[in-house]
């Protein structure tokens, strides 16, 4: 069977393009973020979207936008496990119009696309709008993803917001009963497979030239924040010699963060993010400081030999320097490999129609991460325009978007078809 | 004549006690910032304390309180130019009790002093509280001694404040004409000498064990802000050398800043007390940095150059990184020699009176750098607890506060004797 899978470039310019409108103006770029006005408006735009393409809408017990295209099977009264695919349309502070949304765009466009032509899927396809994947106020990402996959704990409701509310009271003035999210599970095995579209949000395979990216394993994240407490003194009447500056001491320590990422032997990246310093007078040694940092990587050895030096390292200048540091590190994810068949089925299906693909790792965290506790996950990435990601440049061709689209429907077909999937 | 001046001990800690009471409660320490309520609140106790002590007291058109003790000359017809004594009771944020304070409160209970010891003063003795020494949110410090001086500018006035309105403004709504305030300026030779009283604010005194600090010069102050902007990129999929990190960039010049204070061959210090990142998310590599500098010395030469240096340093590294800085100097005060034969004066009255004393530099600015323009200056610093100041646990004991003020009022009455001082 020679069937040609055509997404439709106009609809998804069209469909990224009404989607960024719904943004807050009051920050730079395109940003919509979770539990906002424009995140709720947006959201009845995707689910009105999958409705137009065929599926059954609903928001799960999470808040993810849950549609549903029924399969064959089902129509025969046959059970068998869904595929599943999605991604999340929240975006960061000052962020693009590509990331995440691609990818539930992409697969709704993937749903249509199928359609026309002429391929019924045996299973049902779900695809869903996972609430809140960005980190947020409250230091927690994948909130629906999490939830869905049953990781979600009553320790998250209970993590305090900057504007001064839990997580449990944010989720529920939303909407969302925090208790429920917490009962969302589908339980292991529940899904044929996740697979799912994203945008690099990296330079690897625009530098290769290289159309697909085949996504071996999502980074682990280690995330650190280090407190230094020195002494507040004149800054004019005080000696180099008599100080305890907690500004110079954790500059020393965002330098030691970078170097470990330099000297990353794989792909592993180090970032200090944020930093801060009190009281923040020209005139006042500077007698408190934080960091907020993170090392990345797919090697889990890697990041565990790098989270002990960097600690390492913080301690030392601290020591000489007579300051005090305390080093917390807050998140601790492990790196989670993507199921070796998919990233076959995916390839096969890359080359079938004709298209340059390679392995990557994902640098980023995904939903997909969390997917792999209801069954095989696997991830397709799309050039990224300069690698930009996370701002307002951020930007993938629409050419990319359209042959993404092609390889997530091929896919889709393939592991239909498929009756075991290799864990 | 040997005549015993006798500050009382009892006096000072109640006075002190008492003006720590008028301080903005939201703030830790003691904070009592130019223009706030309690700012204003405390002046007037301090004008009350003047007139207590004898003098007549009005607000100069600059804001400041300004007490006048007839001298004996005047009440004889004959016209002298006043001695002139003071400093500022405005405090830094978190700030403590004794910058500044010291130094007016030890001024009036110099004047009850001598009045208690019988001694009348030739010359009208000054005694001033200047309108906001410390550096405050529109980036100005020592604004009452600038109008005094006459070096308060238009350019000044039109400072805009973190509130959004100008200093002008703020002044104006604080009861000061900022017309009359540019005009208040009492000209060259105007005073006889101008003495001040003021923690040393560093360790030196305490130290070497010593009582009075003979002030040889105030440094100068060379403020910069330097703007690092790199590219804001997803932290996790961005390979280190992929990367304009603006943060890095930054902490690299905050160490540059540290070396070159470290390297300074006499009084030189050189201090980061503001670091800012945007967008200051865990995910994001920083796009924007900003650190604000500054450097201090008694030497102008090593102030010059270490200012080319860390310019220097500052874009090699940017360089280096891909990133663009752009470095801005905000303030350029040259060093300030107080006047030698005011030393010799402070100098032989500790000697006179038994104490010791010792020529320090003060790396922290005062009114009195201003007071230049109007006649000879000098200054007598006494020790701060472990060389703490702009903080909280700032510390001077009483028996400390009462030789300074015997020694403001011993040198005080010798300048009355002194008919010429030479420059």
């Amino acid at each position: 069977m020679t069937v040609t899978i055509d997404p439709d470039a106009s609809f998804l310019d069209s469909a990224l393009a009404d989607l960024a409108t719904y943004t807050d103006d009051s920050f730079d770029g395109w940003t919509r973020e979770v539990l906002s006005d424009p995140y709720r408006a947006s959201r009845e735009v995707v689910a009105n979207r999958m409705r137009q393409a065929g599926m059954e809408v609903h928001i799960d017990a999470g808040g993810n936008v849950v549609g549903r295209l029924p399969g064959r099977a089902a129509a025969s009264g046959v059970n068998l496990k869904p595929l599943m695919t999605g991604s999340h349309t929240d975006t960061v502070r000052n962020g693009g119009r590509f990331d995440g949304i691609v990818g539930v765009l992409g697969a709704i466009e993937a749903v249509e696309a199928l359609r026309r032509a002429g391929i019924e899927l045996e299973r049902d396809l779900v695809v869903v709008d996972f609430l809140g994947e960005e980190p947020n106020e409250f230091g927690i990402s994948c909130m629906g993803s999490r939830s869905m996959a049953g990781v979600l704990t009553p320790e998250h409701l209970e993590l305090p917001g900057t504007s001064g509310i839990t997580l449990g009271k944010a989720l529920e003035r939303y909407g969302v009963d925090p208790n429920r999210a917490l009962k969302n599970s589908w339980g292991p095995d529940s899904v044929h497979a996740y697979i799912e579209l994203h945008i690099e949000q990296g330079p690897m395979l625009e530098r290769a030239g290289t159309q697909i990216g085949v996504v071996t394993a999502i980074a682990g994240i280690d995330r650190l924040l280090a407190r230094f407490t020195g002494r507040a003194d004149h800054a004019g009447a005080t000696p180099m010699d008599a100080r305890q500056d907690a500004l110079t001491c954790a500059a020393a320590a965002v330098l030691a963060v970078e170097r470990e990422g330099c000297g990353a032997p794989v792909h592993g990246v180090a970032t200090t993010g944020r930093i801060e310093a009190f009281p923040g007078s020209f005139n006042v040694v500077p007698q408190e400081a934080r960091i907020y940092a993170e090392l990345r990587s797919t090697d889990a050895a890697w990041l565990n030999g790098a989270k002990r030096r960097v600690a390492d390292e913080i301690a030392a200048e601290a020591e000489r320097r007579g300051v005090a540091q305390m080093v917390e590190w807050l998140t601790d994810q492990d790196p989670v490999p993507t199921t070796p068949a998919l990233r076959d089925h995916i390839a096969a299906a890359s080359g079938d129609l004709g298209l340059s693909w390679m392995a990557v790792p994902s640098g980023a965290g995904h939903d997909a991460a969390h997917m792999v506790h209801m069954g095989p996950m696997g991830m397709i990435f799309i050039p990224s325009v300069g690698g930009r990601s996370h701002c307002p440049e951020e930007f993938t061709d629409t050419r990319d978007i359209v042959e993404g689209v092609r390889v997530l429907a091929a896919t889709l077909v393939r592991l239909d078809r498929t009756d075991k999937i290799a864990a």
